[in-house]
């Protein structure tokens, strides 16, 4: 059995990934971290873990945390880079939710983060973790920046078509809709039940920090330098993310031929589900799960492709992607513990 | 492995069904049975199954069935029993969610439903598929009457307190709020989205047939005939009930003493969580999986018994109930598959 | 033109009387008190009244209120209290829709909010604003106290029946549903939009602070004393209050007696619409409105009636009955400005 | 006062007009036409207007439809087509919320529709009701194509961008979202509440005739030809539409600098609010309302404009907008019965 911690076990980032360690055969929850909640059973704080988990809330403790083969931090930024060093001398594994190891440039994390980056050495050697484009890096990763959520929807859905050259670099555009577990469990005004509901906005237009995620790796796939317009959506639902990609072709095609090319470049992914030609992905069909559904159609009147990918925020796009990198570091089945189909309901 | 077959797998009783033992270790689904979708892939139906499952949904063809050790049949009133019998025959244990089967006396059946019994005698070998009360007569039995989603929330709910003696069998009330999942698949206005949302409702008070399943249980454990007024309402949210149980006390009581009276009531089932005083459940608690929870108030100016009891109305209050009874007919550890902690987000 | 203020009128009821003031025809706003957005245009606050309302927040100036005929005190408790004596004794009308002056016996107040009360003449004089009951008190009032939501609904549900003789006054237990805009705009975590969506739980069970105030109106109508079972539910949607009303009979009736005596009793009630026997109130039909709606069935195997009553908590329940109080203080016709169809959608 | 006949009064734009104009001050309901609900009082068809309208529903009667001024045409295609001929024959203006009657040229209709136009001259003579932008020819018409939901925020959206030349006419993206009401009432799967809840997806991506509408108005302000992609989307809501529109631009800008061409560009609209730049509309500050709200925001890494329109659905892109133009054709003052601020609540 794998021992595991979580470290800002509470928040819903967290507290997802505790739902799934509890039910995943090959690991065994040790620590549960969380400072607001220091000493409370977790079935306190989340009523759901009744009968089902009997740990209590600890606040940090290196030694404690020691005893585990890993660490999954989803700490407050700033928290997760002071944490982590800590924790990679002890020898843990550590899978990071935050946005402090996911970069292959240090200049990016700072211009876009506003603050210097205090472990530079260990962002060089952290691997993205992204198990569909960096499957064998993973493997022997010591620390994983874990992607985001806008990012793992967003990059999946939009890399077949630059790594083919098919697409052309300029003129992307991504226009994201996340449900409202994204924000975390913080308090704000906009996420009160009476302001959320019956809602929908943009926000941080231009400017969101998932933006630089995205362009790293389309970078990589179009081996130049790719700039997207990226416009995150607030929806009025829990969990789900919807990307919606434009993307200009350099030759005519059919929305078949897209369609093909996406099954063949994913045809060994679990995760991924190409929809057919005339099908396209809902939130519904993926809340729940690990899986990444993407639908493509071509708007031939003016050669652009639009693909649709879809997942679920706190799962594949935070708690089960993490755990799809745990099983991979300690030599599972990507698949353990998370294969399971989304509720639907 | 349990060879199953899933009878009308495509509505939402039924294709929750199928989520819970696609995930289940120790049961193998063979058959998915739905005359409106048979040929089609059950994950062109339900797209959170692309990937997860890969089987075809198919019309009735008992010789198909035949191969099965169990059938869980999820059809429309009438199908039910038409089919059950042929079932029976053919030596599967068979487990109905449809309300043919939950009565002790025929009678009480065709008042409340309003129709002749075609098959008395099953209905009076079947057993009232509640573990938690009848647990001992269903690891026997070769026909469930598996419970509906407002009985079992209600009777749980009441059960501990009439058995004692201590609430008065007269003036019980039930109040019970109920998600729209309950309602199935079908299509109707009331079920249409913009009307549903931002609405409550109250629905067949005082005539729905739930009503006689609950007399029933709640007689036996106060040992005379319990009549209830039950009124069910409808609210704006996917899964959960939600049961407030009104009952005179023939004592002075506290909180404190009728919590620890259900606590030692219910101190051996896993899936009955009774809350400490003070606490109260949320359906948010428990949809997603097969609890049930149990708060209670005693209102001292009166001296009534508040009891709130909440469950998800389609897995503890249909499909999960049906593994749960399924793992003990077959010698299973009850919990099989079904342990695991609700969604909470 | 009524000159008017809205002192606290950027929280949810406050808000919503600054709507419905804003299309009124005999009125005019001229304060919008608040203390956190002092000095911003409301328009800033509520985006929904730009181009509509050409005000600025602002904090308390007594001088600034004085040129005003009348005062909506919609602020936290204790402030209620304060402010008021000043605005009464400067010559304004004051519709205070706090609990401070809803009380004929200053011990019950005292007794369910655990505090002193500090202005015991002024709660002596004030008149309890329930148009459909105290008309004529109104019409000659200096200070109303506005009556509460669960307390509007569930009064004008079960007064006629006890005021016919025809309800026992033991025995009676309100169940109440309320949206979440009943919580006002503060924060909290119960009222984080992921916390509530996909939520119904019950909450301060027989110890809801609204159980007083109904108990008041139906002892008048029962002539004797009237303790009740009062429990509130919130469920997720933002508008909205059903009460579910259980009530013996003193003598078998049948659904359609008690829909003519309802319809006999508010025959003069633009704002009560009894619905015909075997049709219920939705919480739809009201939401938006300063309707309540009343559907009654008798459960005759155990000969009690069951009424549900339906209004908006934020407009019938609050600001539109605020409304309602003014019309009728300055010899308006009662709907002025508050006559409108629910929003349905 | 107007005298008004709506046909098609049952649906949702039907029922929205019935509501808007059952407070309108110049107006009077003449007319409620329903197929399915011939002889029935709108009150029992929808609960809202209980004490508030007393009409009753009516199959289509020419003669009694004559005796109006106006009709509002709210019925299935085809229907649409067919009918108002026959009404403008007899001397009433008709404002059709039907897509018939809003192209310039039929052959775009035609190929959009697949189908015959089979009133080409009246087509001709129609105008499209948009009066933002042909207020002048909408006062003297007889035919008004009052304009789609997904157009009126799109084409207000990016009007001033491209009339101005500083939006490039080609690679414009309009990436809308649209609560359930834009569906209507007809019953389907999809709008089923346990399929729309928590959940968001894309349709009819690249093949959606409001594309056609959107194209024609956008290529006069261009003075050439624009082809747009267009993706609409579900999202789970009952009222609003977002539109997030992205147009490269001919020359560096910034936020502040386009956000005052909007404002100029709409400066005497009482209808359109420009939002500050660094503020962004959300759909809860349209809902209820005639309002359209728009923001931009410039991408300066790409130098692209980001623009996001916002209104009600069923309010300003239907039943709102029609009034409006009522309001134009009979010489009112053009807000009269529709200033209203929107819901938020």
């Amino acid at each position: 059995m794998i021992k595991t911690a979580v470290l800002g076990a509470t928040g819903y980032a967290g507290i997802e990934l505790v739902r799934i360690l509890s039910g995943h055969p090959d690991a065994e929850l040790k620590i549960l971290g969380s400072q607001s909640f220091d000493g409370q059973p977790i079935s306190e704080v989340y009523g759901n873990f009744g009968h089902v988990l009997d740990l209590n809330c600890e606040k940090l403790d290196l030694e404690r945390v020691s005893e585990c083969d890993v660490a999954f931090t989803a700490l407050p930024h700033g928290a997760s880079k002071d944490v982590i060093p800590l924790l990679i001398e002890r020898g843990l594994k550590v899978i990071d939710l935050s946005g402090d190891f996911r970069y292959d440039d240090v200049r990016v994390y700072e211009e876009w983060y506003k603050q210097e980056h205090s472990a530079p050495e260990l962002l060089k050697e952290s691997v993205y973790g992204l198990p569909e484009l960096h499957r064998e890096e993973i493997k022997k990763a010591r620390l994983i920046g874990n992607p985001g959520c806008y990012t793992t929807c967003s990059i999946l859905g939009a890399y077949p078509l630059l790594k083919s050259g098919i697409g052309k670099p300029d003129n992307i555009i991504v226009d994201a809709k996340s449900g409202v577990t994204g924000a975390g469990r913080g308090l704000g005004l906009p996420y009160h039940f009476c302001e959320c509901t019956e809602n929908t906005k943009a926000y941080k237009v231009a400017a969101h920090r998932h933006t630089s995620e995205i362009e790293q790796e389309l970078s990589k796939a179009a081996g130049e330098e790719v700039i997207i317009s990226f416009t995150p959506h607030l929806i009025p639902q829990k969990r789900g993310i919807l990307s919606t990609i434009y993307v200009n072709l350099n030759k005519k095609c059919t929305t078949e031929e897209l369609t093909a090319l996406y099954k063949d470049f994913y045809k060994n992914e679990y995760f991924v589900r190409v929809k057919d030609a005339g099908i396209l992905p809902e939130t519904k069909h993926v809340a729940g799960s690990n899986f990444v559904d993407i639908g493509i159609v071509v708007d031939e009147r003016v050669n652009r492709a639009v693909i649709v990918s879809a997942l679920d925020n706190i799962f594949k796009g935070a708690a089960g992607q993490a755990v799809q990198n745990m099983n991979l570091i300690f030599g599972l089945d990507e698949k353990t513990g998370i294969s399971n189909a989304g509720f639907y309901l």
